[in-house]
């Protein structure tokens, strides 16, 4: 399937739209409640899924899909390891024993029409076999990202030959999954854009139930794109704009205000709390030009020395990422790492200086505007903007690189972020991402002190702002968010 | 070839000796000038050397090859590319067309009896095999550190049967094995300590060939290892406390002490200018205990907690490079770096904030005494100690380890970064290095300034100083010394 083509589908059960992208259109499945009373159909002969694993992804996905399919004869089980201490929650959530909705991972994957394989990468790397091995004939196989694909290609395994591969990925958090799910509840439902991919299809029946998945979980709107572009991007996403870049570009900006003379609140209020705060805001509602134009004349000069200055050093960065993603050293590295766990914790990274003044800044937001800080604006739309550009140049579909981006850095993690801190919450995310955010973290931080930053009162770089200004992704971005709901993810 | 049995040898040619490290014995062999007749026997049948490459090793190998080797019957002949841009500077050494002493790469490889590869890295992995197709019937090949067999186990390649494949390492960069060598011309000789390794060994003189070689470059003393163990310690030292952890912690500690109220020179002078000057000083001369007990009661309390805070968080990065050198991905990392090359030029380190301080430290050095800093100098050992510890651990021989991890960079690296800066030094440096530099060193800034240096005002940990105290590599390290050249480097 190439990447023009990756994109397009069909649905039997489903009314599919065409959305108009750069150089063409993406088929796409708007959500809503209104579609539940399609999901028996739509899944297909799947009269029970199973939900192996209780990360922030597991409980979602599980209580989501459960109440999505209130009052009609598809189960939910939960399966969890022996001696889990996700145990008590899933019973608070209302699996139980009892009724055969939780029960141990191996009986309740070999009971499962669709398993759902939700559980760390380093035990899906461990374990997967063991879980194959039980599978009822003809079961499909649910993924949520193409991690296991990447794991197999790199140790030369394969997934079960006649059973359905299909993955659902949320762009977005496990927590978001399941709060938006519920914060949407009134308005026709509202949650996290997802993309599905299917890799086997063996009875022709992948499509339908991957958008079913999808449905149910609450996403505004589902994409196609494949397995292996979903790793890619996503793992390319995390430890770039997502994730890694954003704690690179808080710990340098941060230090240089410190430098130039700012206090601890004022030099945390323009990096950390600026990009959580308004620059997360103006993209998420107006897009990524509306940043600069907020700006009077003086700041927008030197945005645009700033975006000059960063751009290019940071696509470098996200160059060298995709290349580890994709040549699958990146996962060698990780495998690696959880093997260290055992003997090293996972290192702390909420412990520099810049976080001692986090509390007293979200004390002060009460009413207050905070400005938008044009130098931080500038370093952060132009590391995002080298993620957009090293993701087209690699073919990704525009659905793919708007949500991986954008969409689920302004409407799903920041907002977290702003509520919490970047530190909090890199370490409430999957073990790949925590030990990616801690590899790559720091080069970004590096390549901001030692090339961005010295050279951010330079000219600017016309040829790389014009580009900018003119950019396809912001006609994508304008398509994907007509599709938002209609509600903002709300972090008590 | 066990670690224990690893580093035992015997010559026909040249007198060995044992020297007492913790737990027993290493056998060595002492260098010098009086050596230089036994040269030709030593080499057993060599008449041609080829030396290909003239980068920093390359130049420093061919030159003082062919100045041991002057009045004897054996030719040294510098190999190089079409069209390379060395070739008036190996004119300017005294490699000449006319007299066969200067050619095409692969002419003086099908004529030399020992063909010493020392083009870069990724050229070796992607040239290697049009070498090995014109060896001369039982040449040997001669290698300085063990990269071409990782690459060789990555790819499932293999060195070509019926050659002999040898090993020299110098433990210390190119310009210094020629520097030392023309300073000590007058004391019986000078240099840098290299390891020696036969990896394969046709005719039985693979370790007397290895000597003669050693010997010539002018090396104070010579000790066996595997090719294997070579390049992982010397690729992980490299990483760690010869470059990668050097610049990481003098960035972290100038805007440390910067944001503690230093003016510019001043933290320049507390982090820079104390790790290569002073602290790199007292190494040399007394060993590491020095740098402690040179402190007043203060400095040794603040050396201690410093220390404390620093060993954990550097073991555990040591160990992370440990495991990506063993399993292959840093291999892997470098051949897809340099791949991104040719079209993303390798980034500049120099241009952050504290090199604008270089220049007037340097200019106030004159006949002042700068005063060991206690925070800087517990950071330093800390990481030290940390690579020492985890390549004990791993099963090196105490000659690896010290050469690897002490003094290589007390006694070669860290009097150039004095004379001229870290990242002036970094780039002088094998490309292999300086993007394992650039990998690795803004991970070890991160976790100064995340995990040690917010930790460095806790009390002691006795246990980690206590160890520190008593550790063996105290012995290893006074024992090696004893082998020590009567001349310091001189970086004019």
């Amino acid at each position: 399937m190439s990447a023009t083509t990756a994109n397009v589908f069909t649905s039997a059960v489903f009314p599919v739209e065409e959305m108009s992208v750069p150089g063409g259109t993406e088929t796409i499945l708007r959500g809503g409640r209104n579609l539940f009373p399609q999901l028996p159909a739509a899944f297909a002969g799947v009269r029970r899924i199973g939900v192996i694993g209780w990360g922030p992804q597991g409980r979602a996905q599980a209580c989501n899909l459960r109440d999505s399919l209130a009052g009609t004869d598809i189960t939910v089980a939960v399966g969890l390891r022996p001696g889990s201490s996700s145990l008590a929650d899933a019973r608070r959530e209302g699996f139980r024993e009892q009724d055969g909705t939780l029960g141990d991972w191996l009986t309740v994957a070999a009971e499962s029409d669709l398993l759902i394989l939700l559980i760390a990468d380093a035990a899906l790397a461990a374990q997967h076999e063991e879980i194959f091995a039980v599978l009822k004939p003809g079961a499909t196989i649910g993924l949520s990202h193409g991690f296991l694909l990447g794991h197999l290609r790199a140790t030369g395994g394969a997934f079960p030959e006649g059973h359905g591969v299909i993955a659902v990925c949320p762009k977005g958090m496990g927590d978001s999954v399941r709060r938006l799910y519920l914060q949407g509840a009134e308005i026709n439902g509202a949650g996290i854009n997802s993309s599905f991919a299917v890799h086997a299809d063996p009875d022709g029946h992948g499509v339908d139930r991957a958008l079913a998945w999808s449905v149910a979980l609450g996403s505004p709107y589902t994409f196609r794109t494949t397995l292996e572009s979903e790793y890619r991007s996503d793992i390319v996403g995390e430890r770039a704009i997502l994730l890694g870049a954003v704690h690179g570009i808080v710990e340098s900006l941060f230090r240089h205000f410190r430098l130039a003379g700012d206090d601890a609140v004022l030099a945390y209020e323009r990096s950390c709390e600026n990009v959580t705060g308004p620059i997360a805001r103006t993209i998420s509602r107006d897009g990524l030009p509306a940043v600069r134009e907020l700006l009077d004349a003086a700041g927008r000069e030197a945005f645009d020395r700033s975006y000059s200055a960063t751009y290019r050093p940071a696509r470098d960065l996200v160059a060298e990422i995709y290349d580890e993603v994709a040549d699958g050293t990146e996962i060698r590295s990780v495998i690696l790492a959880e093997q260290r766990l055992t003997s090293r914790p996972m290192t702390e990274i909420g412990g520099s200086a810049m976080w001692a003044a986090a509390d007293e800044v979200h004390a002060r937001r009460g009413g207050r505007t905070l400005a938008t800080d044009p130098l931080t604006a500038g370093v952060f739309v132009a590391t995002m903007m080298a993620q957009v550009d090293e993701l087209a140049e690699r073919g990704h579909p525009w659905s793919e690189i708007v949500n991986e981006s954008i969409i689920e850095a302004v409407d799903s993690l920041l907002p977290y972020m702003h509520a919490r801190n970047v530190a909090f919450m890199v370490d409430n995310c999957s073990r790949t991402a925590r030990l990616g955010t801690r590899r790559w973290g720091p080069r970004f931080q590096a390549a901001y002190e030692q090339i961005a930053l010295p050279a951010s009162g330079r000219p600017a770089d016309t040829a790389l702002t014009a580009a900018f200004a003119a950019s396809p992704v912001h006609e994508a971005l304008a398509a994907a968010a007509k599709l938002r709901p209609s509600v903002d993810i709300s972090v008590a």
